[in-house]
């Protein structure tokens, strides 16, 4: 875990990328990423089920057991979690989990965080409050629920939705663990979220909604008319046979 | 079978999305195709395996499972395939198969068409042959190898690779059955496909392609401050729970 603790540098955060299968991981480990993160919503979309309720467990695990292959550090989205999935990560070979509280109880994550830390200490528990999207502008129990959860053991926390600096620089300031903060697009850039005292950045759901999207249009550019000079890369060769249809 | 053979018409084609996971199949449904393809390419990648050498099949099985509950035929690429195989998908409740030659000799081939016509003589049986991209050039061989297949039962045939409207003319006038032809970006519209009596066209690996450049792109820019004011299409919620990060 030290060397991927290392990677939450103050002034220069780590931009982690989430994906939802071995292609996206392969193809952004390829493009310099040194760590990965999964994309629950991605995960859960990609394999047919919801999100948030826990229907993923066993595909989390399969897809972990890939993904700690390949040459980058590796944390995996449990939603709500359990002990028994961050230690089934972390045995795959996972550097760390995100656990997100979905506003239950502080004190059911916080006593969570605690199981986890005393049964895989090695585990980064990146402890995600849903304060902000469930509660938009509580910015008291966002910041109430942080410094619980960091009390609790946690490694990072990570408060999903935050735009607003003030609010980003009240979080940072609340904890001494590294904070992450999601990716918005328009609204945030890397630079400034280093500014603001930021260690993690994290995608969520943006790259899987982009390949949709791409993939989507594409499609539709083709039925259309619309495709008259894609020009797409080359599919990247590794490990991978011959390109068919 | 029928109503999938009623949508391979000449002068409109069934324009055929390939897909690779359960959310880029439900984009593609929403989106109004009343059919899809699975790409061996994508299924092989997303999960970190080989293709073209028969190392997804519990995979692509899987996935077909999942697909058929959605309201659109479904064809399953089964590689170089097996009778096996094409019961398999064929139980699991696909209109259609494709299976390639790769190259290997058209008698073997012819066979394995016909025994998957006896075994399920309801499922769709699009027949490949790689002559195009193995022996580019060779028109001859591939008119040669589509008219065995037809005459084995193919109830439709593939030449990828095929671009020149005159080698594309040569093969619709070789056989009765529909002609499959891979949309190549810059050398083909659908229209000028539909013109030589082409009746299906599909997109192969590109729709895959298209999304794992897109969530490279997207991260990239991230990363190195390009996202400035990314605008991303809203997640389609079928199904799937609230988003999450």
């Amino acid at each position: 875990m030290s060397s991927f603790v290392a990677l939450h540098r103050a002034g220069d955060p780590l931009v982690l990328p989430n994906v939802w299968d071995v292609a996206s991981a392969r193809f952004l480990v390829e493009a310099g990423f040194p760590a990965l993160g999964t994309t629950s919503l991605g995960v859960a979309a990609a394999n047919g089920r919801p999100d948030g309720v826990g229907a993923t467990a066993a595909e989390t695990l399969r897809l972990t057991r890939s993904l700690v292959a390949l040459p980058a550090y590796l944390t995996v989205d449990i939603e709500t979690g359990s002990v028994e999935a961050a230690v089934g990560v972390a045995e795959a070979g996972a550097a760390g989990v995100n656990i997100e509280d979905a506003m239950g109880p502080a004190e059911t994550h916080a006593a969570l965080i605690r199981s986890v830390k005393r049964e895989v200490p090695q585990l980064f528990v990146n402890a995600r409050t849903d304060t902000h999207w469930q509660r938009p502008g509580d910015l008291a129990e966002a910041v109430s629920r942080v410094r619980r959860y960091a009390d609790a053991g946690a490694d990072g926390v990570f408060v999903p939705g935050l735009a607003e600096p003030a609010d980003i620089a009240a979080v940072v300031a609340a904890v001494d663990v590294p904070v992450n903060i999601l990716f918005l697009p328009g609204r945030h850039t890397v630079a400034a979220l280093a500014d603001l005292g930021v260690r993690r950045v994290s995608t969520g759901s943006l790259l899987f909604r982009a390949a949709l999207a791409a993939a989507l249009d594409t499609a539709t550019a083709v039925r259309d008319g619309r495709a008259t000079g894609l020009d797409l890369p080359t599919y990247p060769q590794v490990n991978v046979g011959p390109p068919t249809a």
